[in-house]
């Protein structure tokens, strides 16, 4: 088999066989496929798209290409989670250790960020002393004890995606439903969860811009899910204004706090109930949505919820006092409001450019080697459809430095007041299938 | 500038200006733009194509990426002549001579050739001696004094097609008509002719496979020389069987001196009167196309045209005496028939599955790294539409090795004797805009 030949095949409207994907794959990981003749490669596959069968293949041999976590000694139904991103996305903060406290364990494994905050690893890192970073058994004895831990992905887990990712960033193969489909399930099914909720971002500050891609990314993932026997289903969520108030890894983290103990906004608890209630039935847990979401309202109204995220910090070596004391987390010289130029209803607030404003104050990275810092962000006091008075403070700007002009004009292009709003849903669609 | 970006731009349909083409080939060719962006970039002009002022700024930034020719101290109007490659394609040792004779200067730089037998360089290096090495200085006064020399490439002659070519091999990127366009002309542009005659051949044998896909690469290469302000037009020629009767590098050479002599077969020499006239034409020594061949058929009749290639052959260290002597160049140990297994008219000659004949008794490359075999090849005696009897020889065949019976059955298998056959046409079309 010559590579020349496959890129040919694909770049003619050929279906690669399964033999063929994985000879490409094995060869690339293994450093004999060139990243020259990889990125031609995907650059075939950006135009001519993919069979459900060429990506199930696709997805396996990559999650095929390194370790792959065992966590049958985990007792019960694994449960991953995955966001394709968003602004202010403080879910898997919450959900974590929600859905663990009604029973069901969480073996979480995530990653940094690249773009307007840092990942939940980079969150969690806010809270000073919180270790990223567990051996296999530590972690599975982790989640057995506390039912829930969040570690650092194992930088041997899927190598191909990793490398391929790289190549795809620099190549404009990013963009390919696909590769991003192959490359978030590759991941999660050499994580090793038995089952897995997507939570598929749509709108301004997600990848998927518009909901039609959003629902063929969701399609194609449940099926290669259930073709990899892994139980899989999709929420498609709104992402064109921020999720929940705060934009910026502490305050996310003190925001994630306050929804544990239910004071928390009211979109983002929301979007953990369903997103939540779709991880306690496929745990096991519960037969029915709506049993699982009493559960989950009785684990925050209880304070079972927040007590699970304390010991998971405690566990991981965090500060716990930071639980009950999380306004040390604001750590910024400069608090700036930034007032209403006018009244009215907030009619859009657009995530993406809302997202870059609390990258310019250093909340997360333009390139790998950038700090984040973790005491920098926004806290949104508006959100679209909420009605405006002049001068009423929109956003509280928490800086490092005093010169925020750019970041000011940022936001006020992009927080828009007009006569009336038509407020997005918070969810679009539930894919099962 | 990004050269990300610019892939996604092509990627998205959108048009590059001219200093963003020349922006990838300037840092390509310095080694700044990595082989893995380039590919992916070449694959978007696959799928995407080139508007002509694209094509042209390509080409132009192309022929600018290394040494320029200077032939202004050549006196009269210098015309080049490109073949996009055939099968016994022995037009360039004709035409150079030929055209010479009628006193046009040729300046002509070849190259090596991958495939089915050598380039023009290595067929010229079947005669013993011959030098294809000269200074520019030497080519200059060389041309000046016998106006023709014909020498190998100038390896900074446009480094970047060089370095591109190689990339598009591996990458698949080949077929493409813009890339195959710029990749030509920009090559001839730097070669320093005022005028270009293009022999676009199509068929089986051709690197172009249908005549509208030649049309179009045609139309392309002369409209590039035009705002190149070189005077340049195309010949569409068939190339579904060989032209001529010899397949090898000697024999080709021995076909040439014979053509010259006026004893060649028809089919070549009058492909070298069609082509020779609008050289003829360009370089301003005859007003119409027919006062032109009158000229050449006067230069062969006389033997002017055969005087002017053995002095080619002394003044560049080869050996004369071939010229008078061909057969010393058949010295292959195995001359074999090919008889007739029926009686009937040749109907097919597949020009590229008998050129993949003569490149397994050792008369062309498949890697770089081949070495030619100068003695062997194949000598055909009958064309399409010949009449045969059973028992006649189709062909002989020049070996250095006895077995050569997967030579054989390639042959009868492409050599298809039925009752009746259509001629191919031998010039398809001529372009001049």
């Amino acid at each position: 088999m010559r590579m020349v030949d496959l890129i040919e095949k694909k770049r003619d409207g050929g279906v690669l066989t399964k033999e063929e994907i994985e000879f490409i794959i094995q060869e690339y990981t293994a450093d004999r496929i060139p990243d020259y003749q990889m990125s031609a490669f995907l650059m075939t596959v950006f135009y001519q798209d993919m069979t459900d069968e060429e990506i199930t293949a696709l997805t396996l041999a990559m999650a095929d290409s390194g370790e792959q976590i065992d966590l049958s000694s985990i007792n019960g139904i694994k449960v991953d989670k995955h966001s394709t991103g968003g602004v202010g996305d403080t879910t898997t903060l919450v959900l974590a250790p929600l859905v663990a406290s009604v029973g069901v364990p969480v073996a979480k494994m995530s990653g940094r960020g690249l773009g307007y905050t840092g990942g939940t690893l980079d969150k969690l890192e806010a809270i000073p002393g919180f270790k990223i970073e567990l051996s296999d058994q530590a972690f599975i004895e982790e989640v057995n004890k506390n039912k829930v831990a969040v570690i650092g992905q194992s930088g041997d887990l899927a190598p191909a995606d990793k490398k391929l990712y790289a190549l795809r960033d620099v190549t404009a193969t990013v963009d390919s439903i696909p590769l991003i489909a192959s490359s978030i399930m590759s991941k999660k099914i050499a994580a090793g969860a038995d089952a897995i909720v997507l939570d598929v971002t749509t709108g301004e500050g997600a990848f998927m811009k518009n909901l039609a891609d959003a629902r063929r990314l969701s399609h194609m993932m449940v099926r290669i899910g259930a073709l990899a026997k892994r139980r899989t289903m999709a929420v498609i969520s709104d992402m064109s204004q921020p999720l929940g108030a705060a934009i910026g890894n502490g305050l996310e983290v003190i925001e994630a706090i306050e929804t544990l103990q239910g004071k928390g906004p009211e979109d983002l608890l929301e979007m953990c109930y369903v997103l939540g209630s779709q991880m306690v039935v496929l745990g096991g847990k519960a037969d029915t949505l709506k049993e699982a979401r009493s559960l989950l309202e009785e684990a925050i109204s209880s304070g079972r919820a927040f007590a699970t995220f304390k010991q998971m910090v405690e566990n991981q070596g965090g500060d716990a006092s930071i639980c009950t004391s999380p306004e040390r987390l604001l750590t910024a010289s400069f608090e700036v409001e930034l007032p209403a130029k006018s009244s009215g209803v907030v009619a859009r607030l657009i995530a993406n450019e809302v997202g870059i404003a609390a990258m310019m104050l250093g909340a997360g990275r333009k390139t790998k080697e950038d700090a984040i810092d973790y005491g920098v962000g926004l806290r949104l006091h508006k959100k679209v459809g909420d009605s405006v008075e002049k001068g009423e403070s929109l956003v509280t700007i928490y800086s490092n430095t005093e010169h925020i002009k750019e970041v000011k004009e940022l936001l006020y292009k992009n927080i828009v007041i007009e006569e009336a709003a038509v407020e997005p849903p918070l969810v679009h669609e539930v894919i099962t299938e």
